[in-house]
Parts: C-alpha cells; structure tokens; sequence
C-alpha cells in the first residue's frame, strides 16, 4: 500500500525488539511526516555505533573506546570481579550501587547447541585476568537458568583451580514479593537455599 | 553508565513513538548485541528514505516516486476523490476496502494557531484538481475534531463554489461498540446525525 521504500523502511523498523507492523508503520509515518530531522540523526547514530561500537579490552562490555570507562575507573575496587551475561546486566548491577569492584562480561552463557563455547564468552581473557590481578574474590552473577547455571559451574572451577575464591549471587523470592505469585522453580530454590536464622547457634 | 556513542543511540532512538528510555536501552542493546546486519539495514533505509521520500505530485501522499501506484492506477474511479489528513488514513481507508476512487492527503489540518493555513494543506493543487478532473463528488474524510471540522467546511466551500458535490463520511456509534462505553461527544453528535428509519415516509 505504501511506496516501496516506505515498505522497506518499516520492514526495517520491525528489526527493533517489540516493534510490530502497527507500531512500525506509525513510526515510519511519524518519522517521515513529523520529524525528519530526528530520522537523520537516528540512521546516522545507528551507523555510526554499527561501525565504532567494540569491545572493552578488559572486560569486553560494549564500547566505542579500548578501555571502558569502569575499568578506567581507579576507584573501582581491583580485588573483586563480578561475571554477568551481558551489558545490561553491569547497568542493573550499578544502579542497584552495592557493588564497587570490577566487571567481566560473557555477552552470553555457554550453549553448546548453539555452538557456543568457552572462547567466545571470552573465557581466555577472563583466565588471564584470574592469574595476572589481585583478585581476591570472583563473583558471579550469570542468570538463574540452566544454561547460566552451568556457564557459572564451569567458571567457578576455572577460578578455583587458580586459588580465586568464587561465590554466587543469592537467588529467591524477590523483596517484596508475595509469595502466592512466585513461580514454583523460584520457591523452590528458595526452599533449598535457605539459610539458618541464628547462624550462630 | 553506557559509553558517550551508546547513550547518544539511546537518545537518538528515544524520537521513535511510543519509546521511553527502557525500551531505548533494550532496542540498542539488542542492535548492538544481537544484530548488527539488521542495525545497519536500519541505519541505511532510514538515511535513503529520509533523502528521497517526497509526496506524490497528484495526491500528496508520501512516495519516492513521482507519481504514487494510486494515483497511476487507471482501475480507480476518476469521478470521487477522498480529501483526508494523513497517509496512515489512505491506508485505513483501502483496508476498509470499498472505497474505489482517488485521495488527496492534507498532511494536516488547518491551524492557525500553529500558522498551518490553506497553502500548507496544498488546497491550491486541490482546486486545481477541482477545476481540471472530472469529479462528481468530493468526500471529505478528515478527522472528527474541531480543526478536522473547520479543514472540511473550508474546502466544502471551495468544491461547491467549482460546482463539484461535496459529502462527508459519517461519524457516530462504532460498529459493534457499546453505548455504555461511548464517549459524550460521539453519542451526542450520534443523536444529532440520526437519520429516519423509514426515509420514504
Ligand atoms: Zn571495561
Ligand atoms: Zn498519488
């Protein structure tokens, strides 16, 4: 119905997590109609972090410089290194501001179905990082699925075998969360990972 | 948290309707995580389409063609042409399906407020069109508002001093909506519309 290159624009669009043909289409009408110079910026931004956007070379979270800005950070406490599965998961962990010393990111878990493996979570460099830094504590915080759960076994011997202490992040019933709309996997592990209100006596 | 050249694509992606800062951070992470082909397919049809989607010299409608598919297809009824705001109602119109002849897009309403007069509506192409296409009828589908209202009665004006019979698409009661949930306006303006039930006697 529209112009092909209409048509090609929101099919495009229908890229961006979702974005379906509605909403791809009055985007497509708002950007050309309402805002074109808006349009421009965002194709060239896009183009711009397509082709500069990498890796940081030390805890491989995306950037366009060599090192991130968190692992230039100096005040970020070097003892402590924490692995997450993605990008996001470093933003979550800061804006919760608990946290202070450094990060690795997999930028997945391991799946070997899907033909991924040690090397491309970058496991080599994160070996690297365990014999050569001072850590005194790596902490991983992979997500609580199968697949994290066994991305965390597998690092959790490579850093043990390096004399690395290794801990897990806490899995359970979320603060404020009512227990009638827990899912049951959750609860369960809840059950299983309880720990002694006295732990003294 | 993100580097300069991530938050400026977050920005950049923060003009696409409906998309608030989660959902900026998600599609940028996906692009740049998950798909960069398509990111980059993105980035290129968006600069094109803003570089060469201009509006079809007949209709107005948006097309980089000079001339719209439309407005080239002898199929359609010469004698009714359908004056409307937008592109997006072109098609809401064709998906409706029983409406065969031409359209003219406004690309607004006028405005005076937000200086939108007769020469941003292109209503000089529009009578010209009047004054040199064999129309019967002239069917204004502009929205139900005071601006879409006062748009129509202005170009009704114009077709009847060329002699061409104007009409407006009816507005009420959607089909299969409930009175109950019928805004005030709608309803009253339903009841001022009514037509007889019996139009012979
Ligand atoms: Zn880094
Ligand atoms: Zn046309």
């Amino acid at each position: 119905m529209f112009s092909p290159l209409i048509e090609d624009l929101i099919r495009a669009l229908r890229c961006l997590p979702g974005v379906g043909p509605k909403s791809a289409q009055r985007m497509a009408m708002y950007l050309l109609e309402k805002d074109r110079d808006a349009a421009g910026l965002l194709a060239r931004t896009l183009e711009l972090a397509v082709d500069k956007v990498g890796r940081c070379s030390q805890c491989r979270t995306l950037t366009e410089q060599e090192i991130c800005a968190l692992c230039n950070n100096s005040r970020r406490d070097p003892n402590s290194l924490c692995v997450v599965e993605t990008p996001a998961d470093v933003l979550a962990i800061e804006q919760a501001g608990n946290y202070h010393g450094r990060y690795f990111v997999l930028h997945g878990h391991l799946s070997p179905i899907d033909g991924v493996g040690p090397a491309n979570l970058g496991i080599d460099l994160l070996e690297q990082r365990l014999a050569n830094e001072p850590l005194e504590e790596l902490i991983i915080a992979t997500n609580p699925t199968v697949e994290g759960e066994a991305t965390a076994q597998f690092i959790a011997e490579r850093a043990r075998a390096r004399g690395v202490s290794v801990s897990r992040i806490a899995h359970g019933v979320p603060i404020g969360g009512e227990l009638e709309y827990i899912d049951g996997g959750t609860l369960a592990h809840a059950f299983n990972s309880r720990t002694s209100f006295f732990p003294g006596g």
